[in-house]
């Protein structure tokens, strides 16, 4: 038995609701943590869970930013240093990951509010959190505005990955399921993850 | 110990391997099948898997489409008709939804070649996949081209919803475990997920 929802019905509902539904509408995601530095070198961490592959050659990914006024930090570090890095969540990670969404004041870095540390990498003006076993350091590419719904999609190329070296398999895919990856889903669910199968290259 | 890889280094990989690495460290997708029809009627199926939550008022969804030359049937079919249905895969689905990646010519639909039942809605201009426990209908909103590698970012807005009736909880949220709804990584790899929590809104 199927409940169908139209769009004239998803208007009425409570705002909470309709965030929850659409929300976990798109399914599971790749929440991860964006690491900046603003003009003064001060670290600002936060979760994304909107990213998305865009190609291989050049290495570009994208994700989704809420419009400034209620998501400023991040984006205005990326357009002033040019730079961004993106650290996948493990399962021990998630509550602290998580607590990152909380509106703390500009000058408290999520560094410390959170208990995650700082990584600098030479060349890179953007932390890198230590305690993530895959992550990446991405150049700004592009910032394309939404003009809908206030929001921003961003597109960076990759400059320089670090990986545990024990998650990369012969032909370069990456084991995220060994690493501890989480995905999520919603505004507030977190996932672990079991491998059904990889799948040959299609033919028909 | 880490693997570093740089962007100098990524140049170097076979064309393969960078694929399966840069598909894979953007984490974990929300892979589905998306429907659509041309101006004849000929239904068309295919599986994408980055695909983002845009906002929820009003609902929006992004996906990403390959350049026109490696995928053309489903955007173009979405500039004809202006409407597409996505649908979530289930575990028992993954064959069958990965078989759709195949390049079928363009008289052969994959709902046949890959023994998927096609739904039609009255008034949605495209099909949706009987098959499928979680699934919505999309109108076209934007189709904005991402200059730098001919890819191409397709907003829609959510018009009509259809899922099982035991998967929404009392707050909106869908509980896409218990709908068997599946994640993917990378170009192959698709996985089943374990809650690990749903967290509280976080304040400082």
């Amino acid at each position: 038995m199927s409940i169908i929802i139209t769009k004239q019905k998803l208007r009425t509902f409570e705002r909470f609701y309709r965030g929850n539904l659409i929300n976990s509408l798109s399914g599971f995601k790749s929440a991860s943590l964006i690491g900046t530095c603003n003009n003064d070198g001060q670290t600002n961490l936060a979760i994304f869970s909107n990213i998305v592959h865009i190609g291989a050659d050049p290495a570009l990914i994208g994700f989704v930013n809420r419009p400034v006024e209620a998501a400023p930090h991040t984006i205005s570090n990326i357009e002033n240093t040019g730079w961004y890095t993106i650290n996948h969540i493990q399962k021990e990670l998630v509550e602290a990951a998580h607590q990152t969404s909380a509106k703390y004041p500009e000058w408290i870095s999520e560094f410390d509010a959170c208990n995650l540390t700082v990584q600098m990498v030479e060349g890179i003006p953007a932390p890198f959190v230590k305690e993530s076993h895959v992550k990446y350091a991405l150049s700004l590419v592009e910032i394309i505005p939404i003009v809908h719904n206030g929001t921003f999609f961003v597109i960076g190329e990759v400059q320089h990955i670090r990986i545990e070296n024990n998650i990369i398999e012969d032909d370069g895919f990456l084991d995220l399921e060994k690493s501890g990856t989480i995905t999520s889903l919603g505004i507030d669910g977190y996932y672990e993850t079991k491998l059904i199968s990889r799948l040959p290259y299609a033919k028909p």
